[in-house]
């Protein structure tokens, strides 16, 4: 094989064949092709794309070039949740325990945050002794015996994904759709799935903003996993602000014990509800989104999703009675201060982007992968489109190491919320359902 | 400065600054940028373009990792010749000591052969002990001395230019055209020309075989050499079909010699007149096509070109006497078999890929830099698309190493000429002249 003919071929608008994906994917995870002929032939992706099948033949590849984890002896079923990211999703921390109270099996693996978006993994580390690098055994024992484990990708699992993950973040090739469905999917099938539920965000700081590339993006995703008999669905949620009031990472510990205790902002209540139920339908053990919701907020006030959740935390390393105090357990920032509304109106943006980035200035978040996170910074952003606001109200708290972070933090926050006189439109919490059968518009949900 | 923000720019149909342009090409020449990024980077160009500033800076940029000859202090006009190579294409061989022997300084660097394309400096190596390896000095010394020096791109020519040149040949990302034209112009502009004729070739045989993009192609070069000072002209000559009658290494040699002493194929002096002629206009030392024709059929009729071209021969290592028998010095095919119409009818193509494959495949051409070249075999081409033949009569001589190589031959030959009943179309020799100026339609000589 030579791989500058299947460069130039792709370039030139034509396939890579299954088994030649699965050639060049097996040499590059052993080193033997470079990664300057891997980044020209994503590139020439970007721009011309794959079919179905190429897209299915590379997702093999990278699976098969890890382990993965084995659960077919479980009697239960297994379903995992995944999100493309955004500003505030901490849906993950209070969903995993609800759907194992609910006696399905949830073995979670998730990222770490980079860019404007936060990521699960280091919201998690936020718990004092929190291990998130269990391996692949450690998880599939923990899920047997508990029936979850929240792990971030181990270097077992697709390892040609994780060098090419790498490769494309350095090349500006990460946007690709059959690239990021591919990603996605080999990672999630790795965790011997029988149902995957996938939240794929819509608006100004998703991934993709996109709302009809996030459809393809999904269906992208659904094939592929209908092609692994895991019965997947795609829910397309609002990212078009940030999701709940924290955002930051023990903050958001924070809220998501809230939800699991009964409470939390409405938005990310229904987000978990609606992601939650999809779980239990594609699980199998409930038949209607009413009685999967019923069963969900049996979960919660039956005290059994948080008790899981507490259970989960012990399991990995963290303090016994966390759930019960958890502001006691974790790092709470020096600085705390109020960023008011300027004038009066009605809250026309709150840009998920700009708060992203700006946790990101204040300490929370990453620009390179090595980069090290303060738990303890973020925003708790009241601040909600269309609300109606008088002068000095409070729109933002902001937590912070100093007062220079401050400053820096009110700057960002002037740029990233808008009051104006106009009503501001209201987008849908959760727009479409996505599954194998086609698209159905929801329309749940003021996103405000 | 952040590579990845450059290549999503770009990716996304944006610019990149000439200072950005510059900036890159120095830390890449410096082996601060990797090699991926580069590759990401140029298949976006592919897709992308860039337009003319972008270009001038990326030529500035390469051309200013490198040296350049320095030939200011001397009274004579230099011009150089390049062509974007084909098969059969020995013209630089007999046109710099004809343009030397007219008065002109020639500093001509030329390439080595790859794919289906010869090289000049292949060829002129299968002289014995010609040495095109001189340093810029020593290149300098002797065009001062003698008018002309035949040589190669050295280490000091462009040196980001070279990185890049292999870097886009592993990633197939050559074909962009401002990226040729960036190559091609850095590495001519730092032979400190006063003038510079381009041969853009078309056709099947041709590197970029549309006319449109090879026009496209000319006017980018033309702009950069304006840029710099350097009356820039092109010729659009055919290559949809080989040059002249030899094509190989040693062959060409002698052919050329032909050409040198008056005679040679007649489609060979056509483009090398005419390619010539333009030289001495942009040197300014003739003011008519005419008075340049005329004094370029002096230099041959005088027995000054040749003279010339031994005066090289020797000042670069070959030997004493060379162009009185070139036969007795150059190495000799030990087979030589006739390849025959196997039916009568009219020469409808010659393919020129097929026939410097076969080339290739005979051990005359390289498919990778470091191979080696067998400078004796090759083919004398008698066939000419719209020549009447008869069954039996000699289309091809095959000069191979053995029998195994004839064979081998024979099937390549049977794909690469095709004869018919239908009367061929005959294309014009040189289609078209494209200066600063604009783009004139020529029309000279069918080329059969």
């Amino acid at each position: 094989m030579m791989v500058v003919e299947l460069i130039e071929r792709k370039r030139d608008g034509g396939r890579i064949t299954p088994a030649e994906w699965r050639e060049l994917m097996a040499r590059y995870a052993a080193g033997e092709v470079p990664d300057y002929q891997l980044s020209a032939l994503t590139m020439a992706v970007f721009f011309r794309g794959m079919d179905d099948e190429e897209t299915v033949a590379l997702t093999a590849a990278m699976l098969e070039s890890g382990k993965r984890l084995d659960l077919d002896h479980l009697a239960v079923p297994r379903v995992d949740k995944h999100s493309t990211g955004g500003v505030g999703d901490k849906v993950s921390i209070p969903l995993a325990p609800m759907i194992a109270a609910c006696g399905v099996a949830v073995p979670m693996m998730s990222g770490r945050g980079l860019g404007h978006t936060g990521g699960t993994l280091d919201k998690l580390e936020s718990i004092p002794g929190f291990n998130t690098r269990l391996t692949l055994d450690a998880a599939a024992k923990q899920v047997e015996r508990i029936g979850c484990a929240l792990i971030g990708q181990t270097a077992e699992i697709a390892p040609a994904d994780r060098r090419l993950y790498a490769l494309r973040d350095a090349t500006a090739t990460v946007e690709a759709i059959p690239l990021i469905a591919a990603s996605i999917m080999s990672k999630k099938l790795a965790e011997g799935l029988t149902g995957l539920v996938l939240d794929v965000k819509s608006g100004a700081g998703a991934f993709i903003p996109s709302l009809d590339r996030a459809i393809t993006l999904a269906r992208t995703m659904i094939a592929l996993g209908q092609r692994y008999g895991c019965e997947t669905v795609t829910l397309i949620t609002d990212m078009d602000q940030p999701l709940g009031v924290a955002c930051g990472n023990a903050i958001e510990v924070l809220e998501s014990i809230e939800v699991l205790k009964g409470g939390g902002p409405a938005d990310l209540r229904e987000v978990t509800f609606a992601l939650g139920a999809e779980m239990l339908l594609v699980a199998k053990v409930e038949s209607t989104r009413a009685a999967a919701r019923a069963r969900l907020e049996r979960s919660i006030t039956s005290g059994a999703a948080l008790a899981k959740f507490q259970e989960i935390v012990v399991a990995q390393g963290g303090p016994a009675g966390f759930v019960d105090a958890p502001e006691r357990h974790l790092a709470a920032a020096p600085v705390r201060a109020v960023f008011e509304a300027p004038h009066g109106g009605v809250v026309q943006r709150v840009e998920p982007r700009i708060i992203g980035r700006a946790i990101t200035a204040l300490g929370g978040g990453r620009t390179k992968v090595e980069d090290t996170i303060d738990a303890s910074v973020g925003f708790l952003v009241h601040a909600r489109p269309g609300a109606p606001v008088r002068a000095g109200d409070p729109l933002v708290t902001i937590l912070a190491r100093d007062e220079a972070g401050v400053a820096q933090a009110r700057e960002a926050l002037t740029r990233a919320i808008s009051i104006g006189d106009a009503p501001a439109a209201r987008r849908p919490l959760v727009s479409h359902r996505v599954t194998a059968g086609g698209l159905e518009e929801l329309a749940v949900g003021g996103a405000s």
